[in-house]
């Protein structure tokens, strides 16, 4: 195992009704005039936005109201909120929604006491120094980043699509009810299933040896979301699989299944291009990048590949020819990804292969390499398209 | 799943060497004058100590010194603690130890703030309010106190063996280097790895239904440390086996694993009489108690133990008798206890059977019942230490 520092300080709130709580904890860690920043209608209709008013307006915390956080969120809009915050002088973001609303929150929160342009800290090399306080109240079981120093924005001019991270912007607490997620349609739900699995794959395919506490850790994750996601897709309502899925989501991204190892995130960078370009979902772009991106890396080590499809996806070991258990467990997860509902090639997706050299380009590696489990050239990362492009099952 | 809260503030620092680093994390968390507590001598002939006090120096940390921690740690010792402390004006207890070292600092630090005895808050019904910062530097992997807000101790005039727990008592930071655990006898190894497994039954054996996230974390804990520890026991200085042990021990103990779901702790209960009267190791008084305590209570819900038999001991299923397998896990247990060396009846813990009036006596359930996965009257208990009493593989 590596070394490592972990520190995941946030308060998870979880349970149903908990959003009735939102006022005290914001309180509780020191908010008295709040943005209040969301999504589109949806939070509005279901009435989730006035039961959160409501609970702000009894512990006598002032808010201002800014929504219209689109999927993949801009920077146009984490400028408006700065501004805005700035001059009503918020002392704490509140986001109500899921990782779009909460990353263009962190952003927010990350540019208010920033005298430079908050995108350096996108650009990379600028360090987080200073951040409001964020506190959220999760609608989607998906990105994680209720209980992570994450955060992903899209640069509107150019649709470049960049992250960034620290403790910093850790949320102070997160209201978990599970509940909330139960009348979202398949599609959103299979993507945040998607999202989630995609988060633990990431740092399960390693080059550190002997992790076996946290390989563990993510095949827990990894057979929850198996067990569950059908159950939701076939059933949206039912609350217990529901909430598996929520915690499960949350305990995927704090890194405390992720820590002391190498990881790689290569898919999440091939993806965004992707969803930068289509605007489609994050996890539909995961769920055609990422088996296409094993496909391609799998003879790296084959046996953590083989130890995957069996310990994960139940495959039986062939002894004598791991090489065949190692794509059936990649072939495994693509045919779940299709059952739930994702697509599996550029078709289904909405994506033009005659755009692979641009998504390239966009990408920027130029003539160096990715870094990760494999390090990826530009000519790696066109050939991972082009398997995502055709890929059946 | 349950209405739960969640919050583990603890920033852990992992890794070999990370000790040296210790007064830096005593500054960042506030520490200008310390009480350093640790056990018996071999922290200071290891250099332990000696590298601490360094490194406390560098940072202009003032402390003060308090050795002489038992196993069991003792009222006697905290309230010499809580004095010395006063009189310092002490700001931060630094534990250098294992969970008794830990849950010592802890007593001490909640200690010093309350104006009343700080027994009050293991005698039961005192809620802890305050409590002075605790930083510790693990040298164990057992008791998971580095990261869990509970402390155990025992009142020295009767035995009394009692535990507390808040978020308050939570350490700031534990600083874990898996490189200090490779020295302990193969004993100690045994029975701190009993107590990680035995902190994860507690929780696995539960009446909430459909917990699939945190069974299959409880299931990759377990199956860790079953993988790990007769590794260690073969080949001590085993550093990456060492540090699989160490994150398992802390993640078992957080409570991320047991978070929404009722647990146990009867084993513990029961155990605490044992290491009370036997002052025998509590890892070791668990291997007698939680086998025997399985062999009582399997029956109200069959297959749960066919799960853990299946999923954590790799059985088969007996499809037609899930009772064999339920019983087959329990014995795969035992098993396992013994090849790692602990005593797995009272003649090889140095119990006496007819002291089991007195244990029952002390556990002191009286005409009731405990609460937990089966209630237990002071019949069930005294059948407990009965059929551990006689345990055999």
């Amino acid at each position: 195992m590596n070394q490592f520092n972990f520190c995941s300080p946030t308060e998870f709130v979880f349970g149903k009704e908990r959003e009735l709580e939102t006022g005290v904890y914001v309180k509780k860690y020191g908010g008295t005039n709040v943005l209040l920043h969301y999504g589109g209608g949806s939070a509005e209709r279901s009435g989730l936005l006035g039961r959160i008013r409501d609970s702000l307006r009894e512990q006598n915390i002032s808010f201002t109201e800014l929504g219209g956080v689109k999927p993949n969120p801009r920077d146009t809009l984490v400028y408006e909120g700065i501004s805005l915050c700035r001059s009503k002088q918020i002392d704490m973001i509140l986001a109500v929604g899921g990782g779009s609303v909460i990353d263009s929150s962190k952003a927010i929160a990350m540019g208010v006491p920033y005298a430079g342009d908050f995108w350096d800290f996108y650009a990379g090399g600028t360090r987080i120094e200073q951040a409001l306080p964020v506190g959220t109240v999760l609608t989607i079981a998906a990105a994680g980043s209720e209980g992570s120093g994450d955060s992903v924005i899209t640069r509107e001019a150019d649709g470049l699509k960049r992250g960034t991270g620290s403790d910093l912007i850790r949320p102070r607490f997160s209201v978990l009810n599970p509940a909330l997620t139960c009348t979202l349609p398949a599609y959103q739900t299979a993507c945040g299933a998607t999202d989630i699995m995609a988060h633990v794959f990431e740092r399960y395919f390693t080059n550190t040896r002997e992790v076996e506490i946290t390989d563990r850790l993510c095949e827990a994750v990894l057979m929850t979301m198996i067990h569950e996601t059908p159950r939701v897709i076939a059933q949206p309502d039912l609350y217990e699989a529901r909430a598996n899925i929520m915690w499960a989501g949350t305990v995927a991204h704090t890194n405390i299944v992720g820590v002391g190892r190498e990881q790689d995130w290569n898919s999440h960078g091939i993806e965004h291009e992707l969803s930068a370009l289509y605007d489609c979902a994050h996890g539909a772009g995961l769920a055609v990048i990422m088996p296409a991106w094993m496909e391609f890396v799998f003879r790296h080590d084959v046996m953590r590949f083989a130890q995957a499809a069996v310990r994960i996806w139940g495959c039986s070991m062939d002894f004598a020819n791991p090489e065949r258990t190692a794509l059936e467990g990649i072939a495994r997860f693509r045919k779940f990804l299709h059952e739930i509902g994702m697509p599996i090639n550029f078709a289904e997706l909405g994506a033009n292969e005659a755009d692979i050299p641009k998504l390239v380009e966009k990408f920027g590696i130029g003539d160096g390499r990715t870094g990760g489990f494999v390090h990826l050239s530009a000519a790696d990362i066109a050939e991972i398209y082009r398997i995502a492009a055709h890929a059946s099952l």
